[in-house]
């Protein structure tokens, strides 16, 4: 393939976008959320709160957080045809991103004519609902309907067991959310500004950026980093499993980052977060388990990859604190999409607010003057 | 708001992809198609050729023609849910373009692990099943399901009608569908690239599209144009509609093209097609009322607007022929994503043989270092 001129593959290092959003600092490993280092509001913030803060820029007043808080959670419940397609989806045993795809894009149907700051409203109160709905029904149980009375993160974890959360797992979940609620120009968000930049609507932003999260090169799978642990099984098993590992030349999951250099700063509010859930409601074993694999990992990958600094990332402790909330694997990408769905519609108002459609070139390198030949006169290529 | 050096707004300018599928030459006024200038291709091929074409590089041979109308032919009926989901979205009066987002989304329900070029086949045989059933439905219809003797054009039509389509009438739409098969990187096809890019599925990208398609500033708003001809009723009031139109300084639709500076190429091409179908099957009285529109439009725009050149675009003709087509305005623009579909996918496939993930940066011009403070102390901003 002939290279073009001005082609640049991954739109690497353009700016596309100004934003408030937040701030990926790589060198220094910090990264802002509107404003705030990310240590300062993840633990202390609920998931309303930096909603509200990501779509107006300041964190509510109590007045404001009531009424945030009382809107969402009446909008809940799902339309009927959204619980029917989950149902047709689970008995197809259809992944959970996918379903989540799919009954996002019908989330209008009971809404009639609604501007965007409405249903970014309704697309946020639902993702859960359908997460949830959609784990249960997968596993042959029926949806547990939303509770009011519960936050936004509690009532996630009751519609996933059935059984309200303690403050621990609901203080555990909510510090998740905040975690990974932004996150710069990644490729999800990116994809629902190019949707929504065309003035359609957040709907279709939203749906859009789903079938981006989905995708592996995309990041944020934290499965294997989890996988690992329990295949370790025992702390002294680890620092043979894990040379073995590398002598093979194999990656270790949950180690490193391709933006963070120094150390990453979601991984930091997360190991507290963990640390802080199972002190108070869950399986110490596992996590001293897991910390002994981490402290191994980090140890053996100065040793085989020197000056390379490859430090616990985001999906080590996301892994390791989502199992604690009692949460099946594969419900652990669902669960970061509900998380940075506040980020993609914060994106998108920028986007609609800046007006304009985004359209970069493609450039030509195919032929330019074939001829039309009769199908019988065609050979093969 | 203080300008980020390096913001490069809508990414203008900017090559963001390499391609062979289409090339647009804006200054001579000239469409290339997988290497065929756009007037020797789209009154020729079918869509299953030009389709093959976009996806392979070249046109079919025989052999490889029929089995491609083959595999495309069986792939038509719709899931079971898909159909319940149509139905549901009908009796709320869901726009078309919704409808087809969402219905989208669940083509892979009855199809298990696909790959993408099987999924390719499988969206692209039932989007004219998709809209042709939600056509009949919205007007409180049943669905006619597809036949598979008939080819890709002639089916969309008869599940439209319930009637097999005359010969013009499928080349009409056949010429139509080539013409908007593909138009370089517009923001449809630039969303589809952004989301598959993250080694996503076809189905999320293809949904992204349509996502992407529906916004008013993606263009390809046909219906606007024909409303116009209508409004005027009569040749001998075309001149004085017009004038007062233009007086008021208001825009003609149907005229005029951001990026076509001496004529666009699929204008000339439609007319053409345009004047067969009504010369055969349609209704002469409408077709010499829209060209007398369009003779005095253009003199009025050369009158009016001096040196800019605004000629008759892709729109007047592609609402022109689709109406003697028998098809509602509220189905021109999902008509549309029947034929552009084919270029959305072949530009994934080339996104997906590049590997490599669309990722821009963002300039963040946000504040950094604020302090928690608690609800209670917080006061409206």
């Amino acid at each position: 393939m002939n290279k073009q001129k001005g082609f640049i593959p991954g739109l690497e290092g353009v700016v596309a976008a100004q934003t408030r959003l937040s701030r990926v600092d790589g060198q220094r490993g910090e990264l802002i959320i509107a404003g705030y280092p990310l240590a300062e509001l993840a633990g202390k913030a609920t998931f309303e709160e930096t909603t509200f803060l990501l779509w107006h820029g300041c964190l509510p007043t109590q007045t404001e957080l009531t009424a945030f808080q009382t809107e969402l959670a009446q909008l809940r419940p799902l339309p009927g045809a959204t619980l029917t397609l989950l149902q047709a989806a689970a008995r197809k045993q259809i992944p959970p991103m996918d379903a989540l795809r799919m009954a996002a894009g019908t989330l209008s149907l009971d809404m009639g004519e609604r501007d965007a700051p409405q249903m970014a409203q309704v697309i946020t109160a639902r993702f859960p609902t359908i997460v949830a709905a959609y784990g249960r029904l997968l596993g042959g149980e029926t949806a547990v309907s939303p509770d009011p009375t519960l936050s936004h993160a509690a009532n996630y974890l009751y519609m996933l067991t059935g059984a309200a959360p303690s403050a621990a797992q609901t203080r555990a979940l909510e510090t998740y959310l905040n975690t990974v609620v932004d996150h710069g120009l990644n490729a999800s968000t990116f994809a629902a500004r190019v949707i929504i930049a065309t003035q359609s609507d957040m709907t279709s932003a939203i749906v859009g950026a789903v079938g981006a999260l989905k995708g592996p090169l995309h990041g944020g799978a934290p499965g294997p980093a989890l996988d690992m642990v329990f295949e370790i099984g025992a702390a002294e098993r680890a620092e043979s499993y894990l040379r073995e590992k590398l002598e093979r030349g194999e990656r270790l999951m949950g180690f490193g980052h391709r933006v963070y250099k120094v150390r990453d700063p979601r991984a930091e509010v997360l190991g507290i977060a963990a640390e802080r859930l199972f002190a108070a409601d869950g399986d110490m074993a596992l996590y001293s388990l897991a910390k002994s694999v981490e402290k191994t990992a980090v140890a053996l990958l100065a040793e085989y990859k020197p000056g390379r600094n490859l430090q616990t990332n985001v999906e080590f402790y996301t892994a390791l604190l989502l199992h604690g909330l009692g949460l099946e694997t594969a419900l652990f990408t669902p669960t970061f999409a509900i998380g940075r769905i506040a980020g993609w519609i914060g994106h998108c108002f920028e986007q609609l607010e800046n007006g304009r459609l985004i359209r970069p070139k493609a450039a030509y390198i195919g032929k330019t003057h074939l001829k039309w030949q009769a199908v019988e006169l065609r050979t093969s290529q």
